[in-house]
């Protein structure tokens, strides 16, 4: 299973892409950091930020994209441009029918360094040694990238898909309406009618 | 002057097309709210609004197009499907070289009515009324994208570019930075070289 795990952000928007492997290994296929300049107004670099982004949709073609989830804290303008970033890229991906799954900070952590509150070396380091990496992924938003994408790896082999061993009760899990891929039944459903669409 | 006017949303994203015509006058030439339900995924969600989003972009080809601009406000939630699809939509209209606009709903009511204050129904009859429409547009969010069409159309033409009689002294408007259509000088350069690039 190919990932793209997004670190949004409107300075720098972190991108990885990751092959999983058996055993819960991965292999990092590519990291870039994109950026765009303060300078211009939000709309020309949401724009070059689109470009950009639909442009490693048809490079790297992933099967499935893991964006960092947004929250609210204290002071609200510094996340409306991290929100008007995933706003984009989930839109872009959800229309070509890709899934998109959302992790939230504390999640990625937890699930790379076993601590939801890791800071960024822990993180990177982590990172750098499970993709067998030669030197440590920068900056810290490519590591977070590489990190989300990983994550969703782990956290959808819990829930049945990453491994072949795990798929023994995958039955039970599609009853429940979540798949192993992390979809609920309203994105399967959409999934499936854009593909018969195209 | 085409003029798409965006009141962003996620439960209800108004779209309203206007063209000026001479004097301050405007004509409609369409408008919609589209709509998501609730109970679909965020992603799946915005993926539906960028489909639409961007057949409307290819069915009217706009000139310009103006999003209300989404602001910080008690309750962070509430604003972060707004701040995504504004996000989504300022990605997609920037990246084929149009340029975008933002206007602050006091700015759009104020243009309207006169005051920065009036209410929702105030806004509606004075979109009728400057449209000449037969009927009210509704509901609100459609007349609110009718509303931010109307005020960029208006402030434009403050700034030079509407009504023939106001180019006089565009020239110097030119060099201050700024040309009649709202634009800062980056995002001309940036219309500039997708234009050219196809």
């Amino acid at each position: 299973m190919r990932i793209l795990g997004v670190d949004p952000g409107l300075t720098r928007c972190g991108l990885g892409v990751i092959d999983t492997l058996p055993a819960r290994k991965a292999k990092m296929v590519s990291v870039d950091v994109l950026r765009t300049p303060s300078t211009d107004s939000v709309d020309l670099r949401l724009g070059a930020l689109a470009e950009a982004f639909d442009s490693w949709l048809d490079t790297y073609r992933p099967d499935v994209v893991a964006i960092e989830r947004v929250f609210a804290r204290n002071d609200v303008s510094t996340i409306m441009g991290t929100a008007q970033v995933s706003g984009l890229t989930m839109g872009l991906a959800a229309r070509r029918g890709l899934p998109v799954a959302m992790h939230t900070p504390s999640e990625v952590k937890a699930a790379i360094t076993g601590s939801g509150r890791a800071d960024k070396k822990q993180v990177t380091n982590m990172v750098t040694r499970i993709l067998e990496l030669e030197a440590a992924p920068k900056p810290a938003d490519a590591a977070d990238a590489l990190a989300i994408a990983i994550c969703h790896s782990w956290r959808g082999a819990l829930s049945g898909q990453s491994t072949p061993g795990a798929n023994k009760d995958l039955n039970e899990r599609k009853s429940a309406g979540r798949q192993g891929t992390g979809l609920t039944k309203a994105q399967e459903q959409w999934a499936k009618a854009l593909r018969n669409a195209k």
